[in-house]
C-alpha cells in the first residue's frame, strides 16, 4: 500500500506513520518529495491488515492500494479460460450458450410451452424462478417446491438443464438437487453466507452483479465461492443502477470486456433485467456477443402481457426464435459456433 | 394505474386494452386526448396484479403506478409516530437514542472500554459487529459467538442495550438471544428470507437503506418486516453510492425528512457508514440531528489505526465524547431533551 | 397531464384542482377510484404550462407527463433515418463513419501522420482537439487557432473531413470556417447559447450526451438545435457517469438502441471516453456496431504514453489498423457496408 | 504521481517506465516489492504533465495521484475564511446570508411583492432568474433585459443585493451591470469559457455544482476563477444526480463539511434544487445551518402552484418566514448571529 501524508509534515510525524506500519506488519519504504512524503509499505496486501485505519492519524492525507484484492478468481492465477461443464452443455472457452426461460414458473402449461419453444430455437439450458424476491410483500413470490417439480418435469421432457434462483440458505440443498445451476441474484450479490452455502452444494453458480456493485466486488464476490471449493462460477452482468429512467438499469456491456480480462470465469449476459424492456432485448443480446459474452440468459413468456411478473421485459416465442437467429453472425464473428 | 396508448391508437388497439385491464380485474375508465388515449385502470394496485406487464403490447407507451406501495409502514396508516422501547431505552416519538461503539468486536479488553466511554458520553445502546459482511474473503470476518458473549458482557457490566447485526437467517435465533436490537446491513437490505427471519424473532430490528436502494424500495423493505407481525422497525440511512468518490458514500440527509413524512417509523442515521471518514462524523451528526433523526449509530474505537475493520471512519473516545456536547443545541433546537 | 390526488381528498379540495387545471389552460377529466382521485389534464403538454407546479398544493400527490417532450428528434414526426451529408460522406440511414484522430492537436508531425494513418485504415473524418475542455486550469488547453490552421492543413493533404470541439459562442465561426463538423462536449451538452450559436452556423453538429444527461434530456438538447432550423445533429453516446472506478464512464450501449428507436437522427459511440481505457476500446467498438451505431469516435495517437491530454485511452496505429478490420463482420452482420 | 507496474514486470519494462518518467520531467523512485515494482515519481504534478498516459504502456497497471490539484482554492494555501463582500453584506468566515427569490422573474408585481416579503423576513440578498436555462426549448426561457430590469428595481425600492444566473458569455457584461453577484448554474458548473467570462467582470460569482460534478471537479472549477484573478467565488452545493427519484436531487451536506475543509471559500447551500420538493425545503435547510453553511438560497413565490418554472420546489411567503424563523436556533448552535 501507499500511504501519502499530508504537505509540510514533520519528521516526528512520518516516522509515527513508518512505525505504525512495521508494528502492523508490513515493511515501511517512505520516499521524500518537494513538499510531500509517501510511504509504500511493502508486504501482501491480501494476508496483511488493511492499512486505511491509518487516515485515523491526522498526518496521513490517504491510503492507496497497490496489489488487486482478489487471487483465485484473477487471470494471472488461472490464465486459460474456465471451461464450466453443467451436465455435458459447456460454457465459456469457446463455448457459447442460451440460457431461456420465464422470470416465473406460473404454471405446468406456461412451463411446458415455453422450455418446448426455447429448446427448438436452440436454448439449452432453462431458466424459470420459483423462489422469487419481490420488492413488495404483497407481489407474487414464486410457486416454490411446486416450481421446482414443474422445472424438473420439464427438464425430463425436453433435456434442457435448469437454472432457477436460491434467495435462502435454508432452501440451498433442496434447489440444488433439483437444478443444474443455482442462481445468485442481484439483491443477494454480496449475501456472503449465501454465496458460502451455495458454493458447498458442488453445484456450477451463475453469480449476478449486484446493481451498485463495482467490478472488483463482483470479482471478490466470486472468489468467496471458489475460495470455498466450487471453480464452477458463471458471472452475469445484469445492468447496474445509474440516473437513467428509460430503461430499469443501464446495462454495462464494457463490464463483459473488462471481466474477460480480468477474470478466466465465463461471463453471461442477462438483457431482460439489464434493460427491463421486451422491445430493446434483441438488441442488447447482439451487443453481448459482439462483446465476447458466453452466453445469455434471456425472459421469455408465452404471453407477456399476463406474466405474473416482469411481464415488460419478456419476449414471446416469436421474438426469441427471431434473436437467437439474429445472433448467429455475431457468434460467427467472434468465432463461435453458435448451438 | 394509468396507461400511456401511443399516438393515434386506432380504436380496435385501445379496445384489446381495455379489455385486458378488465381480465387482469380493474375497472376501465378511457380518457381520449386530442392524439392520444390514456386508459386509468381503477382498483387497489396492491392486491391486483401490476399492469406494467402491458407494456409488452405494441400500442402501450408506459404504465404509471397510483397508489403507493406501502401500506402499514405509511403514515396514512398509522399518523402517529411509532416508539420503539428497548427493554425500556425509547426510540422515535421525540425520544432521541445515541447508538455507539466498534465497528467489530475484537477483544474484551476493546469492546469494555469503549462501552464504558461511550455510556460515559451519553450512549444507551452499544453498537459492535459479531459478524461481519466484508467485500473480500480475507478480510476479517468477526469473532461470531465469542463476539456475543463479550457483547452480553459489556451489558452486563455496563447496562447498556446492544444492537448487532445478523447476517445469515441461521444465526437468528441466536443472535437474539445476545443482542436487544437486530441490524440488518446494507448488503442484506433486500434479503426478504432474512428479513422475514428476523421479524418472526420478535425483537426490534434495524434496518439499514441499501446503497442503491430508492426510499420506496427502503420502505417496502421494512414492509416486509411489518407484514410478518414485528411492527418495531427503525430505519436506518447510512448512505447511498454515486459517483463522488471523496466520501465512501453519499449520506442522503434528505431521506430523513422523506421517511418521516411518508412513515411513522423512527429514523437513524449512521454518520460513519455514511461518509467513511472520521473527520466528518461530527459534522454529519449535527446535519442529522437539525433534520430530526431519531438517533445516531456511531461507530467508536479505542484507537482505530489499528481497528481490524474500517478504521478510517472510527473516532476515538474523545471525538465521540465532544460530539455527544455538540449535538445537544440542536437536539433542543428540534425540541428533545438529549440525555 | 395526470394529476394524482391524496387518499381521502375531500370534493372541496378536488375542485380546487379542477378548476386550477381548467385556469392553466387544459381541458380537467377527473376520474374517481376507491380512494383517489386522478385528473387527467387534456391538452398539449409541450405548448401549455407544465402542470407539475400543482404539488404545490397540499392535496396533490404528484403529476405525471403522458406526451413526449421532444417533437422535431421523435421518430414520430420523421419516421425515415436522417441521413447527415458532410461534403459527400453520408452518415445514418445505413452509412457507417468511421471518425478518428488524436484526442488534442498536438504538432503538425503528430496530426499529419495520424491522418494518414486512420485514413489507410478506412477513416474518413479526421477528429483532433485545438480548443480542449480541462478539468483543472493547469492542464494543457489545446493550441486553439493553431490548432485549427493544423486540422485544415491535414484535410488538404489527406481529403479527410474535419470534426473539432468548440467550446465558446465566440469561436463558432472561426471553428465553423476550418471544420465540417461542430462538436459539443459532454460538459456543454446542455449549454444551450452555445447549442444555439452553433444551430445557426449551419453545419453539422456532433451532439455528446452529458456525462449525467438522460436520454430525454440529450434529445430535448437535440431539439434546441432543430428548433432552431439545423437539421443536421448527430447524437453522440460517450459513457455517463456512475459509481464504478475502472472504467472513467459507463458506456451506456442501450442507449443507442432507444436513440434509434425514438430518433430518426443518425448515432455515433465515442468509445475513447466511453471507458477511458485504451485496451477496452477495440471491443467496445465491436459492440457499438453490433447495435448499429451510425459511427464510431475513436481516438488515436502515435505515442499514446506521452499524449498531452487522456494518453490512457488514446489507440495507436496499429491498434486502431486491427480495429477497422475488426468490426468489418460487425457491420457485414448489421447490413452496412464498411468503406 | 505513483506508477503500479504489474506483477513480475521484468526488469527491462521496469527501466523502460522510468525512462519515460524521467522524460517528462519527474525524478523516478523505483520500490521493488516482492511481486510488484511500484515507481514514486517526484515532481509538481500541477506543473508537469499528467503521467496517467502511462498506462498505455502494457506494464503499468495503474497511475495514483498524490498532490491535490487544486491550489488556490485550497484551504493549505489560504488558512483564513474568505469573506465575501457584496457591496455591504458579507457572506463567509461566521457571516450567515439569506438568499431568497423567485426561480424565474415572471413581472413587476410577482417580482416586487416577493422582494418585500424576503426582505421582512431577513433576506438581504434577492435571487431571480432573468435567463434561464430549461430542459425543453418549448419552456419559459425568462424575461431576459426586461428580468434585469425588474430585478434593478427591486434593489432600488428594497435595498436588497440582486443575485441572477448568467448562461452566456456574451450576456456577462450587461448582467454584470444589473447584478451584484454572478450566478453560474449547475448545467455551466464546467463551461469554462463562461467562468473565465464571468472571473473577468470582478463581481463576486456564485458557483453551482454540477449535477455530476466530484467535489474535486467543483474546487477546479472555482480554481478557474481564482487563476483568473477573482478571489470572490462562493461555491453552491445544489444537489447531485442519483437514482433515486423522490427526490429532484440528492443534497450532498457531507460536501458543504468538505468543502469548508479543504477550501477557505464560503458554501451556500441551494436546498429548492437539492430536492425539488417544496415539503421538504425547510428540513434542509435546518440541516444546512448545522453543517455551518455559510449562507442559504432559496426559491420564493407568492403562488408557487401558477409558477412558470420549477412551482412545485418553491416556497410561498409565509412558509419563507416560517423558514427564516426556523433556523434561528441552528445558526445560534453554530455561533452564528443570524441577521
Amino acid at each position: 500500500m501507499i500511504i501519502v501524508l499530508r504537505p509540510h509534515t514533520p519528521k516526528a510525524a512520518i516516522d509515527e506513520v513508518i512505525a505504525e506500519v512495521s508494528k502492523l506488519g508490513y515493511e515501511p519504504a517512505p520516499i521524500f518529495g518537494v513538499t510531500q512524503t509517501v510511504i509504500a509499505a511493502i508486504g501482501d496486501e491480501r494476508t496483511h491488515q488493511n492499512l486505511e485505519s491509518l487516515t485515523a492519524l491526522p498526518q496521513v492525507e490517504s491510503v492507496l492500494r497497490v496489489q488487486k484484492r482478489y487471487k483465485l478468481a484473477s487471470r494471472e492465477s488461472h490464465p486459460e479460460d474456465t471451461v464450466v461443464d453443467v451436465d455435458g452443455v459447456k460454457i465459456g472457452g469457446g463455448h457459447f450458450v442460451l440460457m431461456a426461460g420465464p422470470c416465473s414458473v406460473e404454471s405446468e402449461e406456461q412451463l411446458l410451452s415455453t422450455a418446448r419453444s426455447v429448446k427448438a430455437a436452440g436454448a439449452t439450458i432453462l431458466r424459470g424462478g420459483a423462489y422469487k424476491p419481490r420488492t413488495s410483500p404483497y407481489e407474487f413470490q414464486g410457486l416454490g417446491k411446486e416450481g421446482l417439480r414443474l422445472l424438473e418435469l420439464a427438464r425430463k421432457e425436453t433435456g434442457l438443464k435448469i437454472i432457477t434462483e436460491v434467495l435462502s440458505e435454508r432452501d440451498v440443498e433442496h434447489v440444488a438437487a433439483s437444478a443444474d445451476i443455482l442462481q445468485i441474484g442481484a439483491r443477494n450479490a454480496q449475501n456472503f453466507q449465501l454465496l458460502i452455502e451455495c458454493a458447498r452444494s458442488g453445484k456450477p453458480i451463475l453469480l449476478k452483479r449486484g446493481m451498485s456493485e463495482k467490478i472488483e466486488e463482483w470479482l471478490l464476490a466470486a472468489e468467496y465461492i471458489l475460495a470455498h471449493g466450487n471453480p464452477n462460477v458463471l458471472l452475469c452482468e445484469r445492468g447496474i443502477r445509474t440516473f437513467e429512467t428509460y430503461t430499469r438499469n443501464t446495462l454495462d456491456l464494457a463490464a463483459v470486456a473488462v471481466a474477460k480480462k480480468e477474470s478466466h470465469l465465463p461471463v453471461i449476459v442477462d438483457p431482460s433485467q439489464g434493460c427491463g424492456r421486451a422491445d430493446l432485448v434483441l438488441a442488447l443480446c447482439c451487443g453481448a456477443v459482439a462483446l465476447k459474452a458466453d452466453g445469455l440468459l434471456v425472459e421469455v413468456h408465452p404471453n407477456p402481457a399476463e406474466a405474473m411478473s416482469d411481464g415488460q421485459q419478456q419476449v414471446d416465442f416469436a421474438a426469441f426464435k427471431e434473436l437467437s437467429e439474429m445472433i448467429r453472425p455475431f457468434l460467427a464473428a467472434t468465432g463461435r459456433a453458435g448451438w
